[in-house]
């Protein structure tokens, strides 16, 4: 076998003259009357090697046998290509190799697909022949980036004293089980491990082992119906500290998000990140994890038209509800279809409507102006900093859906009007989050993050008058409109534990048999700690920039959690089952029932 | 909360006069009437700190109230100790901080076992109270290693343009799927995914995506009945490549060991590493892991007994069997029950006798030798080197009978004799192995590494005539007479592989069930490729000296695949359990029979 001494993509001009021996597969060939080209390819890139009768003997009717995708050896000479041959779209364009040897490794059917960048493929063809598809230099690129970033991760957490421990794949199941992947035992009969969701509940017991800083590149599972960012196992990057406090935790990490992007994408992201709290992102964004690559905030109006005879903007603003605007500038041309397809967004929000006023030659316009007092135009000119080519939006409705509606408006116009920067990394951190939500049907609190998420100390004593307002001390780490870390610092307090299980409505005998072993192992000395994950499959698509987190995995499964190339799941021998101690149900005559509402899409941590 | 400005274990004399703040765990406290002594532990070490009401004000009576295990935050000076109480023991034994500030940050209760070194505890117990068994300096030591070992790891291999690449772990069960944990899917009833044995296949379909080299610290699984030296999901460093000959991987794998030596342990491991046939080896040592730090090796005296009044050697000799000695030097004076004792021991690896020979003043004594003719007795004392005081021991069954006997009594006589150095790392590669064994029972070849394994090319026209004398292009890392690493190169060519199916009695539809969508992948234009992987956590034991695998892991499962701090697996729900279209069979009125005997114990690649 020869075996290859350069890569494809690295030869250049300074090798001219040398002999080299290139593994690579046939991207194309074409034959020009007995002299014949091939583009070789391997990861690096490609080059054209050439077979002529006057320098490469019986190598050029071998050569001649190869079709797309061959596996081929050659040995030749890197000469320069003359000037009107050069290929100035290729990175080895001034170089071509003459071949005087040549091996057939491996002949290849012809693909499926071809295997270049930007071709239009049926993508369950590509996962079935994902092989062939990752081939493709831009899936290539992604890989490595992914590789790369995780030793970026890997470099920089190491040197900051963390220390890589793995945690266990097969787990204890959890209360709530609901969504866990279940693997029975061979061993004891009718027993299951799980697969965990995160190592949440083993990186605290590490922080409770002394080992101070941990950190593992982790895979996680969540067995949920999927959507197009959802992957039945997915990977964080699950970070936890002993003795830092939350700035000095979302410092450091500051730092290792600016080596990432320095390391990888080349990209200088500024430091601090913008700290924006819960409250703030509700408000100005409608979004716990808001784009901030560009402007257009939404601004609370309910105090300016609380009197308002736009009835349904008194009324809501009686109710308790709020008014609030956005104003897209210069958007007072958009046509009247454009105006009525508002409506049917908003509703998909859960919006009744969506009001509007265009700002054209000095007028105020559309059906809810003539209603308007001149005070009322006057305070929202100034409040909203109307000029003339305005457009006004409007949403009255309950808290929650205004800012689901103006929210998703803000970004639709966002990307419509061209506002946002796409070139653009722009990190924020959304801190004070709230501690706890209410459940109204549980007629409960419930935590937003866990159970073991710690208040914010100035806030612990609303566990006794109002516990809805007590904000934690967690954050998540967004980026142009993505949640990709999230975590917090932990309660290691017993009496604020106990405050905490008491606020769920938790007995005693209740929290023991949830928590057990971890309640117990916080007895024994536990060091204030706390910590983060990052969603590391979504922090690679977008520094990849991708849209699809299937384009950054290897082999991912598809929305109905199959694998296309290998057709897993399958169907098993019931010998193989009664080993495990169970047997499969009678098929339902068709698909369950679609599950209720998995968790919130959060990285967990 | 105080936060700590240095970790406990680094101080030393160059703090003196420099006030600290530090958080640690009590180690121990010592009221000295008034004074009160504590040994304040972090990761990082032990260090004295001292409460005096000269300088500690109120501290003091706080300080009085932490017991062992309380985590403290402390500020105060670095002073330098007076001479007579310096602590040689100690690395901060020269000095010690006087504090005037202290925070108790969290309380404990009298921890079920001391939190030091070399203390005797119940496995058991130290296994469910985890959290603080991994407190002990010793296992964060090891912890710390297995970390460092797994960065070299991938520094290398990223310096060496490997790409590390996740494979999923929730993956398609294999016809032969016994030993595999199963996953029921949800969204799928009735089917099933498997955790995966090792990643094998995906590494080779990344070979077929042209990434070239692919590398990746996985987690595997293996539900086997468990001994010491395994668990149910463990970790290999997985390693494969193409356009790489079998000695240029091997090669680069020896850079790989030497750097993980110097960088992790400051041991320098000589190059080239030993090659040995694994027919050599099994000859030599009767092993195909043999270790290597002494000699005490085998020789085969067949011939010379051939015709001997030892009748159980010449009829063994006669019916194809072996006959084979070991030179124990030096241990003529072993007593007459140490002698005896052999016998059972031969017999537990299925020998059916052994005989001995002493040599004292000159004369050989024992049962055998007045059926010794002198020519026997010249031409063994030539062969084996018989001097005054040697025990010889012989063994005479099937070759792989007396492989299994004396290469166990080699081990045991290496011990007992302290021939082997404990503190050497001597490793080998093992190579040459069989690529078939006869399977007696279904009376056909097996595969010995995977039916993917290429056969060393001077061997492929053996597939016609003796296939069980065709040797593979496979290898083992062996240090120590453990096997730390196995892989081999693959078959690429097609040809070869129909002679491998064939070999094996699989007809093409057979082959095309068993490894479908991988025969497919293979049409597509397949590199050469080859790959290997390391046992990281044996090897980690290795290294850390330890051996035990659980002392290496951070949370292991104990013999019968039960996790005691968890006390997974569990029972689930019903209702869990319906919406994964699965019930529990009801429960055996005992445990399952044991199991067949598992796959033979090695690293999978």
């Amino acid at each position: 076998m020869m075996l290859k001494t350069h890569a494809c993509g690295t030869l250049s001009k300074a090798h001219v003259g040398q002999t080299v021996t290139l593994n690579g597969w046939v991207q194309r060939r074409r034959d020009l009357g007995g002299v014949l080209f091939i583009d070789l390819r391997d990861r690096t890139g490609i080059i054209q090697i050439v077979f002529n009768p006057d320098f490469s003997g019986d190598a050029l009717a071998i050569a001649d046998r190869a079709r797309n995708e061959y596996v081929l050896a050659v040995r030749g000479t890197v000469v320069e290509r003359d000037a009107e041959t050069v290929n100035a779209n290729l990175a080895t364009g001034e170089i071509e190799v003459r071949v005087t040897e040549i091996e057939i490794m491996n002949a290849a059917k012809t693909p499926p697909f071809p295997i270049e960048d930007g071709v239009e493929v049926d993508e369950s063809l590509r996962l079935k022949y994902r092989y062939l598809d990752l081939r493709r230099p831009e899936m290539q690129k992604t890989l490595i980036l992914r590789s790369k970033a995780a030793k970026v991760f890997r470099d920089f957490l190491d040197g900051e004293g963390f220390i890589d421990v793995e945690t266990p794949i097969l787990t204890k199941s959890t209360p709530e089980g609901a969504r866990e992947y279940l693997v029975p035992s061979r061993v004891q009969p009718g027993e299951f491990f799980a697969l965990p969701q995160s190592p949440q509940i083993y990186k605290q017991l590490l922080m409770v082992s002394g080992l101070e800083r941990y950190y593992q590149i982790a895979r996680c599972f969540r067995d949920e119906d999927l959507r197009a960012d959802r992957q039945p196992e997915f990977t964080q990057v699950d970070i936890e500290t002993s003795f830092l406090s939350q700035d000095q935790l979302l410092e450091m990490m500051e730092q290792l998000v600016v080596r990432l992007f320095r390391e990888t994408n080349g990209v200088e992201i500024p430091t601090p990140f913008q700290r924006i709290t819960y409250a703030d992102a509700m408000n100005k964004y409608g979004s716990d994890k808001p784009d901030l690559r560009f402007g257009l905030e939404m601004e609370d109006i309910t105090d300016i038209v609380r009197a308002s005879e736009v009835k349904v903007f008194a009324s809501v603003a009686a109710s308790g509800g709020v008014v609030k605007a956005l104003n897209a500038k210069g958007c007072a041309s958009w046509s009247r279809k454009e105006l009525d397809d508002l409506q049917p967004f908003a509703a998909r929000y859960g919006g009744k409507g969506l009001a509007w006023v265009t700002v054209k030659e000095g007028e105020w316009r559309g059906p809810i102006v003539k209603f308007f007092k001149p005070e009322e135009i006057a305070a929202l000119t100034e409040k909203l900093g109307v000029e003339e080519g305005d457009l006004l939006l409007f949403s009255a409705d309950k808290k929650k859906v205004v800012a689901d509606v103006l929210g998703n408006l803000r970004l639709k116009i966002g990307k419509e009007l061209g506002l946002i920067d796409e070139s653009a990394f722009k990190f924020a951190w959304v801190v004070d989050f709230p501690l706890l939500g209410w459940d109204e049907e549980a007629k409960r609190y419930v935590a937003e993050h866990h159970p073991f998420t710690r208040p914010n100390e100035e806030d612990v004593h609303l566990f006794d008058t109002d516990p809805g307002q007590i904000r934690a001390q967690a954050y998540d780490l967004v980026l142009n409109g993505y949640e990709v870390g999230g975590g917090s610092m932990r309660i290691f307090n017993r009496n604020v534990q106990e405050k905490m299980f008491q606020a769920l409505g938790f007995s005693p005998e209740e929290s023991q048999s949830k928590f057990g072993f971890l309640l117990d192992a916080f007895e024994y000395g536990t060091p204030p700690h706390g910590g983060i994950a990052f969603g590391f499959d979504r922090l690679v698509m977008l520094m990849a920039g991708r849209t699809n987190l299937r384009e950054t995995i290897a082999f991912p499964k598809t929305a109905s959690a199959t694998d296309l190339l290998t057709d897993a799941p399958t169907e098993v021998d019931i010998s193989l089952l009664q080993q495990l101690h169970i047997r499969t149900l009678p098929k339902p005559s068709k698909q369950p029932e679609q599950a209720a509402a998995g968790a919130a899409p959060t990285v967990q941590s």
